[in-house]
């Protein structure tokens, strides 16, 4: 795969943009121009020109994007073709609604498995208890780990994960994880998305 | 309430310092620096300096801020004082994590019903029909939607809810909501954070 520099904010328009063409834009057209998504998505021409232009060039003058080769090169940078195994620690309502939330597999992330300390929800089919996560771990390739537990746990949470050798964290818990080099945490604050709306 | 300008990025930071005084940061001391905050949260520490600065000024010299006014200060720009209320429209996993998520009314916001079209979610006590959301919204104050209802049907959910004179959307559905001027929509796209831990 060709390497390519991608901003933050630019990388999370990529699964906007694969989703449309997936299941959103359902014209029987060969080709797509960034005109007509930036249109039925809402977002800036010139953002959405920018974007597809860093991942597949610019197009051919007046008709845009073949629609299969830009789904194809969306789906190789984010690297659907390998999917990346994620477990959820916290089988709380978040927990959950994350395991099955049907989204993520489309961006090559699947939800194998989540863990409680919670006898009462544990099924030992979609949630195992905590005490079995290092054995799940040697058993299974596991890139990302979800934490959904309380703020209390969530340290002690992330270090069983790293110490698992999980080097991808997404972490819906309030407070900020201290990691070592090399692992990447993303952060997750739903108070703080819903806080936004409060600006006038 | 002074007005201030702030970024929606410095906006969303605001609950995490609240949260910080309120819970995380636990010494028995008056005043609090920008120094300490940034470390304890692993915040750079120009960026805080300049929040806080936004919202309280420069703070004492050497010893920082008084903790009490400067959490004053948070609520009052956060508005907590002011519950806004919000209603979930989709009592799926998603809508029911939300509804019992308990960050939220530390920031002012409180979820007071959610409703589903589906008769065996509905207890007529946190989850409606879908048919009461008008004569609820004529009875209560709601200031917020949000929506995690799948796609085909978060574009109509969202003309119903500014129908109801609802002015603040939480989009959870994949797709870009059409709203008229004065709507503000925020769009919280799980998939598309999840991707950004794609990235090398």
């Amino acid at each position: 795969m060709k390497k390519i520099n991608i901003s933050n904010s630019a990388m999370k328009r990529l699964p906007i943009y694969l989703h449309y063409l997936n299941v959103m834009h359902d014209y029987n057209c060969k080709y797509i121009s960034s005109t007509k998504i930036a249109n039925d998505l809402k977002l800036g021409e010139v953002l959405v020109r920018k974007d597809l232009a860093l991942i597949s060039g610019k197009g051919k003058p007046k008709v845009g994007y073949l629609k299969q080769e830009l789904k194809e090169r969306l789906e190789e940078i984010l690297n659907t073709s390998t999917i990346n195994n994620a477990i959820i620690v916290g089988a709380g309502k978040l927990g959950q609604a994350l395991q099955f939330f049907d989204g993520f597999e489309e961006i090559g992330f699947k939800i194998i498995a989540s863990f409680d300390n919670n006898d009462d929800k544990i099924d030992n089919h979609y949630i195992y208890h905590i005490d079995h996560l290092i054995e799940f771990c040697k058993n299974n390739v596991v890139s990302v780990g979800i934490i959904t537990v309380n703020e209390e746990n969530a340290q002690s949470i992330c270090d069983l994960l790293i110490a698992n050798h999980i080097k991808k964290i997404w972490n819906f818990s309030a407070i900020q994880l201290n990691v070592p080099n090399g692992v990447k945490v993303k952060n997750e604050n739903l108070a703080a998305s819903l806080a936004v709306l409060s600006l006038n």
